[in-house]
């Protein structure tokens, strides 16, 4: 059988990759593909757990390196209880953040050093990488307005990083964009103000060449 | 102020660390001095949330990564928040278990690499060692017969690592005799066959080096 794809969406806040990557994984199913939707922080129970010790709160409940562990305990069982097995059964893994959320959030955001952080993959996942991953481009007052309404529109009290301040949320978005440039083979960069609609045509397009 | 004494009990399972420390603390207290007794994984209110994590459900409920960056997302959230502002404010800190337990649990028990553990410890706690470890050498089918009345006796269902094999327990007592010889500096091996007023007696003696 051969191993089934691995790709993410990444990006700040209320940047639109939730819905994004449900459409994926929907067209994919509706191509004939086994598909996986799954997210981070979470996607299996165990990471799911720690999940919510991490989105709710206020933003001085963890500091960077509790934070930045807690990430990668929820991302080692996620990793290695549900999206490695699966991959290795041929499903495509279709997931709404990964390792490149903790380099933006825990990395640039908060300050911890990348090497450490590098390590912390390689102890968790190992060597493999996503397949393709959007990374989603909005500017962070924009994006944190839209991710207020979600919030307001009675979504979960998962606010926490929703909490810290713009210029943390800056830094992440500098993250991203650096993250997108140094691994230009595995990221596109996607214009979130764009409408829904084109979004969706411009991943399914740059999809189609691993079909 | 000068700063305070960090000082820790470890060992397995059934071994008489918690009355020990208590008594240790009790008896700092009466001689004059501030003294906090807290207690890992756990002592902090966001590390006793991930403590519960860790200690409930079955052996399987966490990879051995997954384990260890939980552990040290709780040591880290411990060290911050509670462990060495006391030290800074000139407290004594009697910590029931500490980082010397991950080496023998998730080190020498579930065969994770040392080296990145050491790493984990300079990253959260940094260069600071306990000024003193009381480590409790009782052989692992004693101790976890012990262990096991606490729970019949209607103690919580902090059982996880109990549900360990016994072939785990004994690589665990096999780690803490090395920790202990590695460290003589540091530690003091306590010969867990004893009474509880032998060893306290032990214990008191000992700490009157520091006094």
């Amino acid at each position: 059988m051969s191993p089934g794809k691995f790709i993410t969406f990444e990006g700040g806040e209320g940047a639109g990759k939730s819905t994004q990557a449900k459409y994926l994984a929907d067209y994919l199913e509706q191509q004939g593909f086994k598909v996986i939707l799954t997210r981070e922080p979470g996607g299996s129970p165990g990471a799911e757990l720690i999940r919510n010790l991490l989105v709710t709160g206020g933003a001085d409940k963890w500091s960077a390196e509790a934070e930045l562990l807690l990430m990668y305990a929820a991302r080692a069982d996620h990793w290695q209880k549900r999206i490695h097995p699966a991959l290795d059964q041929g499903y495509w893994v279709v997931c709404d953040r990964f390792a490149d959320s903790s380099v933006a959030y825990q990395g640039y955001g908060r300050g911890l050093d990348l090497d450490f952080l590098n390590l912390l993959y390689k102890k968790t996942v190992g060597d493999r990488n996503p397949d393709r991953t959007y990374v989603f481009d909005i500017a962070p007052h924009k994006g944190l307005g839209r991710a207020a309404h979600r919030f307001i529109d009675g979504n979960k009290n998962e606010d926490r990083f929703e909490s810290f301040d713009l210029s943390f949320h800056e830094r992440v978005h500098q993250g991203f964009l650096t993250i997108a440039q140094q691994n230009q083979g595995r990221c596109l960069m996607v214009d979130a103000n764009q409408s829904i609609q084109q979004i969706q045509d411009l991943i399914r397009q740059d999809i189609c060449s691993y079909l």
